[in-house]
């Protein structure tokens, strides 16, 4: 994955044990224009707080970023060992200071290495290349079982654009697992406002709709960097759509990956929540019923429950009419008026939801608010993987 | 447990399988005052709906109660199936109609089979006895894995008075699963201002702290009946402060019983916020804690795992300054303005939260608002029981 103007590398600076990649670099040979999100948790990492007081972060022409560490509940020395990471990357790089945002992911509450940050640093610039982000990519895993890339071409008036995207975790926030990073990169030529419109909207349907297990982190960053290698004039008009629908494609992608990799996950469920009185009340229900245990783990049991979806959406505070809700399971209609139907339709049901994925649509029948979310079920694996003693 | 004046039995009317028990009566030989809350689900079963709309809940005497069909999510036809089971018990016992309350748990979605429960009564009146109120308590009970009762007795001028209670559950919503029901029973004459009074204030720190899974039922109830069969004067002063302490006590008990009995729990934890920026903002913060379910398969691992619990807190919405957060496991504190102690603090901690109970206590360092719930964890258990198809 090449996206001109772009540079990357990947490489094992000693936080993580036996060698494994855990620091990461990507770069821009070009000013960029660019946008930041970052977790809403109020306790937020040290490089969040860091990331969030820039004064300028327009400036900004890629990221360094370490796995194996988030740097988070550690105090100011945390906080120094972000400047003098980021000092001394864009020094080795021969930027101005403030030209990197800087992230971490990994165990909270262990002082930062930045020693060993800064001696990787000479060699980590060193092998900087266009084919190196994929490398990077790789540096910022942590527990994910496979990295998380895409791309995409975009034709445009006299030539073509390019996007790329890296990304990692699930949503969780502790030892020896991951927290949600994820960077894109372009060439396009985008004005700053167009761009920080385009990122938000893509940004919302892809990683604000994405549950695990209902836990935020303390790192969670998404950026996007532009910076115009192609030559072209700022995109406008259509090629500007064309180029915010492939960026919403590509963070979709992207989102997906991690819901797909939560940890222990066997299927995806896009749960959408209609007839709601409000927008505001169908994401309230829909998150109550992507978050429920007893709907997850229906799900992971392949049952056509669909007591304990109503039960969640009651239970989670919106208007709700008993006698007016319509649920289907992959299609399959199985409540409506507030009745079951029979046992056939849910027999009909019951082949459909053994797949990865499939759809739980609940109608309020009440107004026409509406959302949807994406979540993974709750799996013996999962207990597996979260029980055990941090190492 | 026998509470003068009231008398119970339990049957097997058909609605479970294999000739399980299912079916529950308990009543007063005498007038009672009483009061009962109900679930705040706005999917109440019909037996909920029924209860909360009942004209003269003053003249309640007793409660029948089944266990394998929740009634809920059955329409009008469940609405007419409680009312014909009340209005035939309240026949077969000889009261006006309405001296019942009714409830139902079990399979949500199901018509109830009211002729089942009719065809029982005369068995079930001829059989009630004061020994009876157990096998009422053993008859509404569903995956529990033992029956929850006890009693308390209480010296007050005069004489004694008994109080006794059966409850069944665990907070769970749907088939084969148990929903939350409780029942206390006392010959204490206690005015009805005084009954209620004490009543919601005895639930408030037992039924309603107590979580296991986070999802609130469609059918949860619980009631105290107060038949005065003591024959002693209203209860006044130290007397009802006496009751009213006991009553505490004794619903507490019911209540560590169901979270303990959560499907497939190994552990009862209590989780304490201090120092929130207000009371609200405390139960908020403890409430993220007791249903994050990185916390809760860190409690089944036996992980002091602060990272998790701070993370929660972070997540919640609350006010922190993670600067000023101290956090201690089972009395050992491993986080102190922010920052972690050392490893052997951790190492100290380890083997206090193998225990089968503990306390988890967080000082945010803001203000005075304090809360604390009882959560259960998160198992293999919890999966195995809750992924299987129903049957």
């Amino acid at each position: 994955m090449a996206i001109p103007g772009f540079r990357g590398s990947g490489t094992a600076c000693g936080i993580k044990k036996a060698g494994k990649a855990d620091l990461a670099l990507v770069v821009s040979d070009l000013p960029c224009v660019s946008d930041v999100v970052f977790t809403r948790n109020r306790v937020a990492a040290a490089p969040v707080a860091w990331g969030k007081g820039l004064r300028s972060r327009a400036a900004l022409r890629g990221v360094i970023a370490n796995s194996g560490n988030a740097n988070a509940c550690t105090g100011k020395e945390g906080l120094s060992a972000v400047r003098r990471t980021s000092d001394a990357a864009c020094a080795a790089l021969g930027l101005p200071a403030g030209s990197l945002l800087v992230s971490s992911t990994g165990v909270i509450g262990v002082p930062l290495p930045a020693e060993k940050i800064e001696a990787a640093l000479p060699g980590l610039v060193a092998s900087l290349s266009a084919r190196g982000i994929a490398r990077a990519g790789d540096a910022i895993l942590t527990t994910d079982a496979y990295p998380k890339r895409g791309v995409r071409r975009v034709g445009v008036r006299g030539g073509t654009v390019t996007l790329g995207g890296i990304a990692k975790g699930a949503g969780m926030i502790a030892p020896n697992m991951g927290t949600m990073l994820a960077y894109a990169f372009t060439d396009a030529p985008v004005r700053p406002a167009d761009l920080r419109r385009a990122f938000r909207e893509a940004v919302d349907p892809s990683f604000n709709r994405i549950v695990v297990d209902g836990d935020t982190s303390t790192n969670d960053t998404a950026a996007l960097f532009a910076n115009g290698a192609c030559g072209l004039p700022p995109l406008e008009g259509r090629d500007l759509a064309a180029f915010s629908e492939a960026l919403q494609s590509l963070l979709l992608d992207l989102a997906l990956l991690i819901v797909r990799d939560g940890e222990g996950a066997s299927r995806v469920v896009r749960i959408a929540v209609t007839g709601a009185a409000s927008g505001a009340e169908a994401e309230t229900a829909a998150r109550a019923v992507a978050t429920s245990p007893l709907v997850k783990t229906a799900v992971f049991g392949a049952d056509p429950n669909w007591g304990r979806v109503v039960a969640a959406v009651g239970r989670s505070g919106v208007r709700v009419d008993p006698d007016r809700i319509e649920l289907s399971f992959a299609g399959e209609t199985v409540l409506r008026r507030g009745l079951r139907i029979d046992r056939a339709a849910e027999r009909r049901a019951a082949p459909k939801i053994r797949k990865e994925t499939y759809a739980i649509d609940v109608d309020l029948g009440l107004g026409k608010g509406s959302h949807y979310l994406y979540f993974s079920d709750l799996t013996h694996d999962y207990i597996r993987i979260n029980a055990g003693y941090r190492t």
